[in-house]
């Protein structure tokens, strides 16, 4: 009577939405301040005052059918010359508006690039762990497959090795995500180098044009002046997935966009493909007013110090407690290893001292768990007894 | 390298943008006020007072991260709550908030719900001609068959014994849109009762549960009191696709809903078909401010009076010259039989004289045109003269 597929994505729930409703359950029953919830990654930012002045000055100046109306499918042509110029200045690159196709956020951009490159149902995207776990939904639910690379938990840069041995005949595409949710790391330059090297002499091996994925909605929550290297510039045949949910603290107003490099192979045929892919999946263009207030906030970010300011608490107070964590460059999670091994315990004994950790098994990294510190820096300090507790446990 | 149905959805413009697109050109050779160009249905009553009112409200009162946030899934409980309420007080239905699951658009409500309805490749949906041609898109796009009925050219209802021979034992669901675009009819409530009374037998003959998608975003666009029955009141397994595109005047900033009620057989687990088929499709949530906007403006309906005083001297003026119009009960479009039969050369012919109307046969129904009146009255009363001059081409 329905699809199967579609009814088991509807009603299962996510274990970080369940956690985040335990969480609420539990404020009820023990006060909100005596909860320490870090499962989700919903910016506590506020926007930029760009962002509220362009939307009261559009609404005074402008014409609602101009405001509220269509654009084009691809976006407003303003904003995407406008994106273009920005890019070329900030990274100096050589894009063009017509390189920028406007989408209702990353994940659109995502679900729009599989659904535009995959032509069979053999069609593999690689996803290097940890990764974000909606990738094997977005890949699937456009007729390919999801190939996982192990993680290279020593220092989260990309196991180069295990990279390409699972790269074959199949495989569309890489999708790489950085700065990394959920382990807060940047790949570096050399890894880029790298990683392009390597998807240079598999494309020539295989004959078959190798797309890199760069999934990059926060490229600009970046600590310490740690560069966040632009990935076009090292490999001709990148696609790259934006959304403004974090630099601009938008999650819910859905506006992002695919770039397609000219450098890409048949780049024009390509962008296409985007457009059509587009329009299949039911998207007739990105949110029109929150285009337009785009045009006006290009280049801001929203005040990411509260986030390094979080993360400095965190990191100095959960090392001293001898947790080992990774020290987050960018994003605004903390990749922590469960004490013992065991995640799912180590969120179990953490869950009963009211601290909400999440088990990093589906990101596919078992045995570390996520810590969102987009939250209170409240919390943060006063959940550090708690985090005491955790660690006398085990030790 | 790239999936050729998405690069050809891509790069074949729809007849109707290149029509707009040529109509541009023209307008910079001859001028715009001698152009009349009737191509596109874009709306051209501002949005109602309360829109603008809501947003400046809502940027004094309310922080950013719960004005911009990710409001869940299904959408903004509050909202969910309102629409019920409203939709139960306007039309004496039983819904409840989690009958609604908002979406961004009338597209993504129609995408999501095919995604969710469809079993195997061999399932069908009906449509009616004439049709919204994206239609074609939206099934195929996720992965059934468009069965297309031939039109009723005598009054535009439903030619309800060619539905009847086009239902099969593949059938999933059939497609209705009434306000209709391109017709401008709306089916009276002896269509809708037969049609229900026809698809319960057929359910029951075949044992399967066929679906009725009523597609409505013109539900509010209805002249001279013609009722607009509520579907949902006449047929169990009805699911309603709705977008405040023309209603409230915001094509572009995709805010609808799909609405699946308790009467529906095994209603919870369609709806979390609804849920998943979204997750699948990449729309994460509507976009969020406008889902709070809504709760303030619903019932509230831009000036329509405009639409029907341009489709009185429209009507009025066309069938003074000889042209055989359907009058319009709804939408913002005159459907038109062309004159010496073939749509195509009638369209040249009126494209000579800067006359920019639509052949219908892309909707499914050869020999007429779409003639959107969504456009100035002025332009309207200029362009007499040369359907005047069409007219006497054929006299």
């Amino acid at each position: 009577m329905y699809s199967e597929q579609c009814y088991k994505l509807g009603s299962n729930r996510s274990a970080i939405r369940e956690l985040f409703e335990y969480g609420k359950q539990r404020a009820a029953i023990v006060g909100k301040e005596n909860v320490y919830d870090f499962s989700l990654g919903n910016p506590t930012i506020p926007a930029p005052a760009c962002v509220k002045e362009a939307i009261v000055e559009l609404l005074e100046t402008t014409s609602s059918m101009e405001v509220h109306g269509y654009t084009s499918a691809q976006g407003d042509a303003e904003l995407r010359e406008a994106l273009a110029q920005y890019y070329n200045n900030t990274y100096g690159t050589k894009f063009h508006a017509d390189n920028y196709y406007i989408t209702c956020g990353a994940a659109a951009s995502l679900c729009i690039s599989f659904r535009a490159l995959t032509e069979s149902k053999e069609d593999e995207f690689i996803a290097i762990a940890p990764f974000f776990p909606e990738y094997r939904v977005f890949v699937e639910g456009n007729g390919a497959k999801l190939r996982v690379v192990k993680p290279d938990t020593e220092n989260f840069q990309i196991n180069m090795k295990e990279l390409e041995e699972a790269i074959n005949e199949h495989t569309k595409g890489v999708i790489i995500n950085s700065p990394n949710n959920p382990s807060g790391v940047i790949y570096s330059k050399e890894t880029i180098e790298k990683l392009a090297a390597l998807l240079e002499a598999k494309s020539k091996e295989l004959g078959r044009t190798i797309f890199l994925i760069s999934d990059e909605p926060y490229r600009e929550i970046a600590y310490d002046g740690v560069e966040v290297p632009y990935v076009t510039k090292y490999y001709a045949n990148t696609i790259v997935c934006y959304s403004y949910s974090k630099s601009l603290s938008l999650p819910g107003e859905r506006i992002g966009f695919v770039l397609v490099p000219d450098e890409v192979t048949d780049s024009r045929n390509v962008y296409y493909a985007m457009c059509g892919a587009a329009r299949a999946l039911g998207f007739v263009c990105a949110p029109s007013m929150f285009q337009k207030v785009l045009i006006k906030c290009l280049g801001q970010v929203g005040d990411i110090n509260l986030y390094k300011t979080n993360r400095d608490i965190l990191y100095k107070g959960l090392t001293e407690l001898g947790f080992e964590c990774v020290k987050p460059q960018g994003a605004f999670y903390m990749f922590v290893k469960a004490m013992g091994g065991d995640s799912a315990v180590f969120c179990e004994k953490a869950k009963a001292l009211d601290l909400l950790l999440v088990a990093a098994d589906g990101f596919g990294c078992p045995g570390y768990v996520r810590i969102s510190y987009c939250v209170d820096k409240e919390m943060i300090e006063r959940s550090m007894n708690a985090f005491k507790k955790l660690a006398e446990q085990y030790i």
